[in-house]
């Protein structure tokens, strides 16, 4: 008996779901397991020996009294005797966490190992998760402000929108050391680096080109920030409820912001209409929102980024055939991985080498032009370094000065 | 020439003198270089490689939302698939470091990190140091509470008297994880396992016993508690002021406390009037602070713990002199060093195995028996174990459960 063509497509489309179905669930069981195993994935180890009496009286009683007594008076040396030179808090309180929302901190807290990991195996930077339990904005800033002077730094991390635009601004202005949101600036400094690279593959120049950004919550709202600042003039910003646009009512600030600085010829509508003539589309939003008919509205040889995580705004194939050139999402199955793990670990190492204060608008735009320039012949399949290409981490740092 | 034996004396103490004083400040010197050198006392390590992108996916993105997920739903799991499981915060606002004073977070962050060592070689348990901007006791209470998610301990340390009291006993009734302010319950669990095997060298009975307690802050209160609890009848405490009675005005509560159930004979006065006919003395204040006419006026072979670090409230040798039969310090320079490091370091590995919430009278008095008991026959030169015998955390352990 024979199938006809259409039958075997299904066949071949359902097998390939399954495949792909178990695999995702072989990794969650496998996760599960391996994270039961470890009991936490990461640990606490002395740098120092303490065998005998005499290591004891050096690290300890009586020895550490003279560097207490020095510490206290001049606090600034703080980073050369102790931790804090080279050790930051990630701090989370679990609002929005990865795509699955506000799971609360327990849920946040194998993420924020995760990210420990990452800042320790790639950039020797100490990172330590703290998870609160609170989630309101004030008791969040007091809290990271009273536990600082131990850290050389803070990644702020899963912290929902808009809330955490302003937990950023105030801990920035009140803390002497570097606060910096990933979610934010790790997304728009890799975006960044990725569009350069994708304008030289498609011989666009970034001044002229027009950008549509879906999702308007911390990356969305960032990249767009970073873009303007680099030179971008024509972006328009849509969220669930459309383009955002000077007409809409009760924006938040930050989108208020937006529909000042961005969406210059004031379209309003859909991403129907906001892709119509895009070059690029950036999708920082949720699973599927970008379909086929918005990249085939856009310009020739466009460019598609579809970061959302697992699920990406459209599936690259998909964006392909409806003529997109350049194409990347946050996964690392597929070419182009626009992951912030490019970007935050060599953030904090050159933070903390520099003892840089605050991380400037300049320096990220520093980083986002060194992290493009780790490529050195971008194609369409190759605009962004591997994460575990070995200069990243370096040629990122050397901007955070 | 000859010299007169008295002046053979004075030259040999003078050189004595000199030689401890060189000792002295070349600890201090060597302790700053080392901890210049070390640039932080402890590190943070991936327990897992990181490697590859499969390593990525099963440790970060997507594997670790399969953890994520499962723990916002089963938030009792979390010790299981994280650090919670064998990880504390060792808290200090800097108010009363080592014999330091109010000092600072900065000052006290050395500190920390030594005790931070101390429990990961001593117990395998991951400790954390955190140390605060704030020494509002409200505040203090809010900002260990927001950070507790992460954690499955809190250690209190070198916060000054009597806030500590508050602070500790709200962090009990209103954390779920065990809270436990060292600087009491370490010293107090010590100081009656030292003073059970005093008692064994001296043949007295622990009831019978007339004990005083030279020194009312955190130390001295909790020591004062557990003798009590233990059936110790007869105990007075000293603070700068004199004995504390019933008659003393503005007394703290904690103060309050001991003059209503310490000093049954309502003795009034200084030290003087405690230390006759004492059988005990137990110094938990400062250098100095016990006369050799103090001990002289006790009981015959008596018992004198002289605490104050690192210079104790009487130097041993005149101690002895004066007639004391069994005398401790908390230096490791000379026999019975009745250190808090062979306390802590237990407690907390029991709390964490045995996933204990509260670390209760009964488990306090029960780890003290235990480290009395590693010390199979009590001599006057050993009433207590070494930091670095094997068996001490394990037994001290046993009895958090």
């Amino acid at each position: 008996m024979a199938f006809s063509r259409a039958t075997l497509a299904l066949l071949y489309m359902t097998q390939k779901k399954k495949i792909a179905k178990n695999k995702g669930e072989n990794l969650k069981q496998r996760a599960l397991k391996a994270h039961k195993r470890l009991e936490g994935k990461i640990a606490i180890t002395p740098k120092g020996k303490l065998k005998t009496m005499s290591d004891l009286a050096l690290w300890y009683t009586p020895g550490v009294a003279a560097v207490s007594s020095h510490l206290a008076k001049k606090k600034k040396e703080t980073p050369d005797y102790t931790i804090k030179g080279n050790t930051i808090a990630v701090v989370s309180d679990g609002s929005a966490v990865l795509g699955l929302g506000n799971i609360g901190p327990e849920g946040a807290l194998p993420v924020m190992e995760g990210k420990a990991m990452i800042f320790k195996a790639f950039a020797g930077v100490n990172a330590f998760p703290i998870v609160l339990n609170t989630q309101d904005k004030e008791e969040i800033i007091k809290t990271v402000k009273a536990i600082a002077p131990g850290f050389g730094g803070i990644n702020l991390e899963d912290i929902s929108s808009p809330r955490c635009f302003e937990i950023e601004e105030r801990l920035k202005k009140e803390l002497p050391i570097p606060v910096f949101h990933d979610d934010q600036h790790g997304t728009a400094i890799v975006v960044l680096a990725g569009l350069i690279n994708a304008a030289k593959v498609t011989k666009r120049s970034m001044k002229d080109m027009r950008v549509v950004i879906v999702g308007a919550g911390a990356a969305g709202v960032a990249v767009a920030k970073i873009l303007l600042r680099y030179g971008v003039k024509n972006i328009v910003v849509t969220d669930k409820e459309g383009i955002i646009s000077k007409k809409r009512k009760n924006l938040n600030k930050a989108k208020e912001w937006l529909a000042q600085n961005t969406n210059k010829k004031s379209l309003d509508g859909g991403l129907s209409v906001a892709a119509e003539d895009a070059d690029a589309i950036i999708g920082v939003s949720g699973p599927g929102n970008i379909k086929a008919h918005h990249v085939r509205s856009m310009n020739k040889d466009s460019i598609v980024f579809a970061l959302a995580n697992p699920t990406p705004e459209i599936m690259p194939e998909e964006a392909k055939k409806a003529g997109a050139a350049v194409i990347a999402t946050g996964r690392s199955d597929f070419p182009n991985q626009i992951n912030n793990a490019l970007v935050f670990p060599g953030v904090f190492r050159g933070a903390l080498d520099n003892r840089v204060r605050n991380i400037t608008e300049a320096m990220k735009i520093q980083a986002a032009l060194n992290l493009a320039h780790c490529v050195k012949k971008p194609t369409a399949e190759k605009i962004i370094p591997s994460i575990f290409a070995k200069q990243v981490v370096r040629e990122v740092a050397k901007a955070i000065r």
